[in-house]
């Protein structure tokens, strides 16, 4: 069983269940609250390795479903596992594969012992077990990887959503007793949707089995944010304090922001790398549309508050003659400046835990929220 | 007039026409011989200008013609000018947009005074004259500017061959006179195809203007490598010594090799970087296709011999994978690996030149070329 995972707690907020720490891994040592840039296909989209690391990336994220259809988990093993094959000696966390057999693949068959599912790229008939989504993510060699569940949509039955708890806890065990390898932490995922007494029904069932870490899925699926707020509310409570708390696929800024406020410690989301590459940016003044015609003859910086490689060298009025060009670096440039400022909210967020006035910086960010210019 | 451009010859070859120098300009002092990257709106496509420095570009060859449909002149000019704009302090050379009205639009009309175009963005009438030309150029702001000319097919009649060589010295000379800004150099393009007399008849009329460069244009276009080599055999030397030749939209590593040895300075082209977004790289070793299901579980980098950001930190196996994926990141890596290997062979050049063995040279680049794996 893993080792190499100790999970230190720094600081906490006295005002809110916002907390700071250190999570060691074989890669490194990872500051939470983090947030992880998602390398779907083993690449953070249009951005360098090397790059990542000079904004303060410290983990990233790839997805075991599109690594398993290509270039296939052997061959993720044999250029040398994740690290090695994409030139990244930080933490990696690979998911399961399980949200995108089911919300990419055409699902054939879902019964106790397996999905079933037909391959997106070239159709052919796949099936994915508890104990095949441990081997895959031992080929793939990441820090970090996770239990096969099932995450129905938000609003199925109760009854459903209880048998989808029931399963996530079984697939769950069968997860534990699959993993070989002592390097990598395996993280329980609970289900439940929004229902608190369904929440408590998959920790009583996941904490026995003490995972070095658990991850809270079935959120950011199409619930509103004040739902997710409120179910984070109950749910955290629920977890063990001395182990990392992992929010998937989250989400906007103020997602991020709400969630440290309920004591969860990490992040993933691909709105950063995507938004970039439709033109949209995250700034402390907002969101801003590159293609607006406004920006045409701009020589200021996107984001004049931002230190990245990109605010510091190229003007708005170039990014967005890049865009309407199609260009390819103007998603790559973009894709740099959103993950920066990702990185950098998570750095403010650290420290004001440090120091005591995590509220106070939630207000702030709402307010510059509301003061922000809307854009046409 | 422009004051800024000394040229000196620092060594020639003795067993060639081949020749070192340094070339003087408003941005930087630039070795000759040089290969400039083709950044054609305004950006080397897929790659950051910081990085281009660092596998040693020295100059960047930017478009008129599709920076003058998109974003226009005016909009370069607001933002400070293509150095500022795409934030490239080095030289930067602009051509005529002469080539691409040729090449890419529909021609409406030509006549002494102008050509009349349709652009191939929004089917708008424009029109390029040679004063147009000049005055697009300044706004863009380049070091260095070349003169409209009229480049015909490579297999029209003598007498339309002569037409052109008529036409494009009498819109050098408008182009001379209509030049204001005394901090860019205005090239003269000799045109005359594979003739020599042609070539003669071309170099009568520009030399007598007293460009501080000279361009052979009309070549590359179609020809034979060995005609345009026979082409430049007698062509180089119809130029000034003492001023920087540069042979325009040439070519492949050999053709540069050839034309080195023949006296020529300056060279652009889109092949190393339209090459790697096709997945074909420029190796010691000759071409490799990435997409070769050979290279699948390749550990080992794409050029031994490479010290490039791309050799240096990633294998022929995941640069296989980026391509078979489709991510934006394989065209990036490859790019700044073919610029690598290109901005390599002008440096082994001037090097072989300065120890006086360019025929050596060329003749071990051609055994590697004969010796190396075709691949299928």
């Amino acid at each position: 069983m893993p080792t190499d995972f100790q999970f230190t707690l720094q600081a906490t907020d006295s005002g809110t269940a916002g907390r700071m720490g250190l999570w060691q891994t074989p890669h490194g040592v990872i500051e939470t609250p983090a947030f992880m840039p998602v390398g779907t296909k083993a690449t953070v989209k249009g951005v360098w390795p090397s790059q990542l690391k000079a904004i303060g990336v410290q983990k990233i994220l790839a997805n075991t479903y599109h690594l398993a259809l290509r270039p296939g988990p052997e061959v993720v093993r044999d250029l040398g596992g994740l690290h090695r094959m994409m030139n990244w000696d930080g933490p990696i966390l690979t998911d399961s594969g399980g949200f995108q057999v089911f919300s990419l693949a055409e699902l054939r068959q879902i019964n106790d012992e397996q999905v079933v599912f037909k391959s997106h790229i070239d159709g052919s008939l796949l099936q994915l077990s508890p104990e095949k989504a441990v081997a895959i993510q031992e080929d793939l060699g990441a820090d970090c990887i996770m239990c096969l569940d099932e995450c129905p949509p938000h609003d199925v039955s109760r009854e459903r959503m209880r048998a989808a708890v029931e399963r996530t806890t079984a697939w769950a065990r069968r997860c534990r007793d699959a993993q070989k390898r002592p390097d990598q932490a395996l993280f329980g995922i609970l289900q439940g949707g929004t229902d608190r007494a369904l929440r408590e029904y998959s920790a009583q069932g996941l904490l026995p089995i003490e995972f070095p870490g658990y991850a809270i899925g079935g959120l950011s699926v199409g619930e509103e944010p004040v739902e997710m707020y409120d179910t984070l509310d109950f749910t955290v409570p629920m977890l063990p304090v001395n182990k990392p708390r992992y929010l998937m696929g989250v989400g906007r800024p103020i997602d991020i922001i709400e969630a440290v406020c309920r004591g969860v410690d990490l992040f993933d989301c691909v709105m950063p790398t995507r938004n970039a590459r439709n033109a949209t940016a995250f700034t402390s003044v907002g969101a801003v549309k590159l293609r607006n015609k406004k920006h045409m003859r701009d020589q200021s910086p996107l984001d004049p508050e931002c230190q990245c490689p990109t605010c510091t060298q190229f003007s708005r009025g170039y990014l967005r003659h890049l865009f309407q060009s199609g260009e390819m670096l103007g998603p790559m440039l973009l894709s740099v400046h959103n993950l920066a400022f990702y990185q950098r909210i998570v750095r403010e967020l650290r420290t004001a835990i440090h120091q005591n006035r995590l509220n106070e910086y939630r207000a702030a960010f709402k307010r510059s929220l509301e003061s922000c210019p809307v854009e046409p």
